[in-house]
């Protein structure tokens, strides 16, 4: 039987994909739950693993199988895309070295545990040097892969989150982002003034915060037994299959902040559970890059979570479980909270209409720092420069400046226009769902989300990456990526 | 340089080593923190870590290097220890195969998860089919050792956690302890009618519990920047190199034994904590079998935690804590709690005297079982029989019986007599501390363990597994494991 070396391939890919898994449950415990000072034995332990499935990537073994699948006709779409996706991997490994990805593996996992020390002490110039050395190795990985894959420095990097994405395209949509968003802005701010918001000051309990995170998290269709909500310094979505863990971070002094976190990396692990069952374990049956993964965070934070009809779904719920009570906590006034615009300086916190424009500062400064145009000691004042320009304001410290981000010192670039590509594709799905099901907004604010959920699962999540997100999106919505639907979507709930 | 080849064996071996580490925070994680319908996924995740590991150590690189390992002179003590440990690892895994290695983790695994649920049950059939399962896996993996090591079947299972242990020397010393202790039971439940005690029935707060358990822990020497404490159905003592995971579980109607459980795993963690840093990854720098790791665990617990001086020291904290008072709290009481005698029916709960009767039975019924004496299905009848024989009351149901413990479930035959045979080791280790210093006690009761901690880093922690654990007795007491310790620790303390 030809098909066996197809199967013997996918066979070999599980024993990789299922180091991954591991490492995913590590990176978890490493962000929230392991002592402080077993730092070194985890950088050990996550570069031992980052070593062998690299080392069992590259085996002439899996290359085998790979050449003679090619050969063999009877394979299925999925199969066929999966072959695809392996062959890729195993070309872009083939051309690294194990010394350097045990280096990359070793600076990183420092640099990052550096990080938690330099923000805390809101000193820059303690990172430097290990930036510094980040920087230099992923040079080194970028140059080799962009050989490979016949691109830029920084155009290699962005293919380690999306496949086919490059700076042109992102240049192209951003520069229409920055021709609307200034102006926009502007207006915005400028029609907010005529709305009366009550701030919401009250000190929250932690504890009652992560109460009503998981009652709602519950409602829109998380299932605890597959899952965990944790803390962590910087929120994320992590865990292993059908084992997806989120993290927030909680202010007492600001719930609103935190619930949105919480419902945002909602998203991120309904897609994870959502992921056919079938293919798990292959790269055909992983989720999509991280454009699609920041659509399905960004579809349930900012087109559904941010809208008038689930905060009034969930009003009555934060009265209950705060115990508080009067206007300022009706669904009108929580509305007016959570679409409030105004130029800040930290990224995850940002509204719908600046967030945007805190991306494409790291974009830009991420493209020069990997293009070598500037060095790491420059960050800060380019950091600030753009936050003057773009925002209109300038951190007075680092911690919310340049050190916010864990991006960077975890050796990620690449990955913050992602984020914005994500919100495009969010809104461009949201007034898809609007199309065929009209009443969908009514069902938000019932707190039905059973419909909504069943047709991300069908249409996304099960879809797994059987396509890439070019052609996810013009199946699902019958267009290409098109910005129109979120610069209407920004009109109508910010200037209505 | 010929020396090379040793310090290449060194390297293979560390990439082992770090997949065990990986396994022990897996194994952790899956006992506290994992969600319930994670099971799938993990079961996955760790038989891929064994059996890469499995493979990994029978390679034929590792046999080159052992082979012309063996031919270097200039080996020091260590390295030739080193060597020897890897070279009995690799024979045995040599003669394993990778499918048998692959079957037991997923039967165990399978076993131990379904135990969870038949003990919450109290439903003993439904776990037979799981058990008989592993049984029989474990029972082809016995017969394949056994012939490489040429012993018994249930020797080549004992040999997993300790060196050089057999079942006739267990049958001498465990025939020894009956032809002791149940006479002495019966002395001392006499003796124990003319002692007045008061019971603790308050209910405590777990979070009070662990508040003290925390306090006494970082007392004796745990770091706390370099361990957890954690809350499990079964207590165990995990994590991976300077990363001591320790866990409880605590009961709100009887905080007495909480606490000892946390000092008893403190005993473990301080001996992880304490193994030689020089040699980390490495079978020699590992910690002994499990006979020296219960004699930690058991020093701590029994001979310092129970005994008066330190629940002197230890009770003004308690009632601080749990903000109690009177005379049932102060240290003369705590000590006739802690050393009262009374047949129970859960070993971990079991008092000083009858514990190792609990620990017989367990050996004398897994040796059967594994002799193929015995069937799964007849040991909740052998169980009741030999309670009734050795302690004189029988289980009212599984849960209280034969469910109660983790092991077995998970795999593991051959442990349980290391409790006793540690318990003994534990009484002649303290003897050999009260001869060189003679004020022990006294520091004890002043909550000074720095000595005490001291010399058992120096005389057991570093000396990781350059010797076995029946040289290492003899090193530091001067004789063999000599039983007449123990038993005159028992009259002292219960006689007295």
């Amino acid at each position: 039987m030809k098909n066996n070396y197809y199967k013997e391939l996918e066979l070999k890919y599980k024993e990789i994909s299922l180091l991954y898994e591991t490492m995913g449950i590590l990176h978890w415990d490493s962000s929230t739950v392991m002592p402080k000072k077993s730092i070194d034995g985890r950088t050990d332990q996550l570069t031992n693993l980052y070593v062998l499935s690299h080392k069992m990537l590259k085996d002439k073994n899996i290359y085998d199988c790979i050449r003679k699948s090619e050969k063999i006709n009877k394979l299925s779409n999925w199969e066929r895309r999966n072959l695809k996706l392996i062959k890729k991997e195993y070309i872009l490994n083939k051309s690294l070295d194990k010394r350097l990805i045990e280096k990359i593996s070793h600076a990183t996992s420092k640099c990052e545990m550096q990080w938690r020390v330099s923000k805390e002490n809101n000193d820059f110039k303690s990172i430097v040097p290990f930036l510094e050395e980040v920087i230099e190795l992923r040079k080194i990985e970028a140059k080799i892969k962009s050989k490979v894959l016949k691109c830029s420095l920084y155009d290699a990097l962005l293919n380690d989150h999306e496949d086919d994405l490059n700076s042109n395209k992102i240049d192209t949509i951003f520069n229409q982002l920055i021709s609307f968003l200034p102006d926009f802005l502007k207006e915005v701010l400028n029609y907010q003034k005529k709305k009366k918001l009550i701030h919401i000051k009250d000190k929250i309990n932690t504890n009652l915060q992560e109460e009503l995170g998981r009652m709602l998290m519950k409602k829109i269709g998380f299932d605890f037994s597959y899952g965990r909500l944790d803390v962590s310094m910087h929120p994320f979505c992590g865990g292993a299959y059908q084992d997806s863990r989120i993290t927030t971070r909680y202010n007492e002094k600001n719930f609103v902040e935190s619930l949105m976190g919480v419902l945002h990396e909602t998203g991120h692990a309904l897609y994870n559970l959502g992921l056919p069952n079938k293919w798990k374990y292959q790269p055909v049956g992983d989720a999509l890059g991280t454009v699609v993964h920041e659509s399905q965070s960004l579809f349930m934070e900012m087109q559904v979570c941010r809208s008038y009809e689930f905060l009034n779904f969930a009003s009555p719920f934060i009265r209950k479980i705060f115990k508080k009570n009067g206007i300022k906590w009706r669904a009108d006034n929580l509305y007016k909270i959570y679409t409030s615009v105004k130029p800040s300086f930290i990224r995850v916190d940002a509204d719908e209409v600046t967030y945007p424009l805190h991306v494409i500062i790291r974009y830009k400064i991420e493209k020069d720092l990997i293009e070598g145009n500037i060095k790491v000691k420059e960050i800060p004042i380019i950091w600030n420069k753009y936050m003057k320009d773009f925002l209109g304001i300038v951190p007075k410290n680092h911690k919310e400046g340049c050190l916010q981000d864990i991006h960077w010192f975890d050796g990620t670039f690449g990955y913050f226009p992602t984020y914005t590509l994500g919100a495009l594709y969010a809104a461009q799905l949201f007034a898809k769902i609007k199309r065929i099901m009209p009443n969908i907004n009514k069902q938000i604010s019932k707190g039905n989300f059973k419909n909504l959920l069943d047709w991300l699962r069908l249409n996304v999540h099960l879809k797994g990456s059987l396509c890439n997100s070019n052609e996810l999106i013009k199946n699902i919505t019958g267009e290409e990526l098109n910005i129109e639907y979120f610069k209407k979507h920004l009109i109508n709930r910010y200037l209505n």
